[in-house]
């Protein structure tokens, strides 16, 4: 099981992520799994410099996009991705209402595309125009 | 492999919930998803009111439930909710440019979800506050 | 993409299994499943073998070892199963009230774990005992 | 994180919810997931009128229905879920000959759901009928 | 549902992403995948770039890759993915004797997985050094 | 909640199968997982006997194996059998770079796995040859 890699240990390269990352999110250190995936500082790189391209508010603003994150999380029962996208969204504006609100939807979803599995309901001709 | 039950061949019951999701989504016909469940009239009704109810608009509005409803359906790979729920998240009032952010985050956080299992991170203090 | 291997194709070693799995559910040709099996003579007499051991009736009947089979496959999306498993189900006992009462159970158990991941709800010590 | 919500400092909403899950099953006080569903007392008591109807003993009996609930948070890996509906399905009556040929049933299932998955083995028409 | 972009009809940023695939790949036509992605121009430039940087042979060989590829697909069920891949590792020299040792090792693996999930086995302590 | 079943308390046919995993696998002690799995006998000795038939070296060498599985474990979220199939596959020959490449080419199947889904891609011709 590997150990975290904190910025004094950091190589060059891993830094420059590290100092991307803490000024990026104004914070002051970066989040455990960007200390365990700098253990391949490739994909350190590549995955912060994706997600800071997909995070970044477009067409969506940043809570609709910690949200959609969340809910995949939990679909997928990541208790790491879990907990760190949570507070995320909460950081971004997420209220208990709304996280009430995406909970009730997230477990509907869930209930229901197995509904849809389990009875083989063919797509509707409306649906693939 | 049952047969959809269409709204002439239908107990009233069944007719009932039929016409509350009409008159609920200003529509003439049900989707198949109903027609299938129509099979079960007490799954039938709970899953419609609990739908009703779960996605009326309140501190997430109706495009960003749909958006939810579909990031979930794509992450389980249920492909009739896909093709339901892209349909009704566009009917909503996504446009192709929150279609392909949203897209962009459900595929990110699958990938992320999975870094942070195989490299086992655990959860920072701060994310359990 | 491969071909399914008939009866009259197969090598000994695949008509063996394949004439084991048609006297043991007393059946004229065996269902796809095995067809694409038999590509890998060794993992279809070893999945074969393991079937045959752990659908045997035991601690639990027939229809309900086939329920749970149906149960995994629906949660898992996978169509194939869908379809062979709740045929073999219904063929084991299965009515279409025994049916709705299941897909109920499937759907409802898929909406609480997610409620359960995302509320973060920790195990009750009376569970652990 | 939340806390869990207890009864002293619950709403006369979430108490209701908390009486009559207490009364229907003869237990003295919850378990923690209604605790944390308390956070939204729409989704908690929503929540628990559907489990109260789709659990109650029908088709279906009770260790049945239990056994199938375990089935599926096994195969989604929801530990909270593995461990309540492993102790709920044991007080329903589930022996430890049952609960292992259960396991049996849910392993090979998620193993074949896998070999018909990347044979891309196609539905036989019989299985459509 | 999306119609896939042709060459032809392509934008430039488009082009030339499908320019760099055929010319790495050495092939004559992008596969759909790609062709879909392009209605999303900075999310096909990115899954290109990471895919391109990913897949090339290092520590692993092109084929452990692909195969790798493919065991995540099957247990996820992606049934464009599986077709996909399947035919990429065949083509980087996966054999057929091959192929059935990873659909065994999948299968099983999936197996195991529910029964550690479901016999709540703990991590043994050698295991976290 | 079980408890792990040790060699000096085990029945002579689970003592048979923990001394042939020892003997195979040059160990002193079994690893939790047997552990618990011995409390249904049948499981145990199928089990092993299905996974010693299937991981040892044949047209796949026994790293890739362990790395496959590793990957089907990493996309369920099965902790347990990342950490026992982590330290497998490092055993096994494993370095950290291979790690790491396996990693990013896990997590980028189970982004693109998604993308496929959600922009419902369908299989080109090519691929079902």
């Amino acid at each position: 099981m590997a150990a975290p890699i904190e910025y004094a240990d950091a190589a060059p390269e891993v830094r420059a992520v590290y100092d991307d990352i803490k000024q990026t999110r104004q914070i002051k250190d970066v989040n455990n799994f960007w200390k365990y995936l700098a253990h391949d500082p490739a994909t350190l790189k590549r995955t912060w410099q994706s997600l800071k391209q997909i995070m970044a508010p477009g067409a969506l603003d940043a809570v609709t996009k910690e949200m959609l994150y969340f809910a995949v999380s939990v679909t997928n029962g990541c208790e790491y991705c879990i907990a760190s996208h949570g507070t995320a969204a909460r950081k971004a504006g997420m209220s208990e209402a709304m996280f009430g609100e995406l909970m009730a939807v997230v477990g509907m979803a869930n209930e229901t595309n197995r509904l849809a599995n389990g009875y083989r309901v063919p797509v509707d001709p409306a649906f693939d125009k």
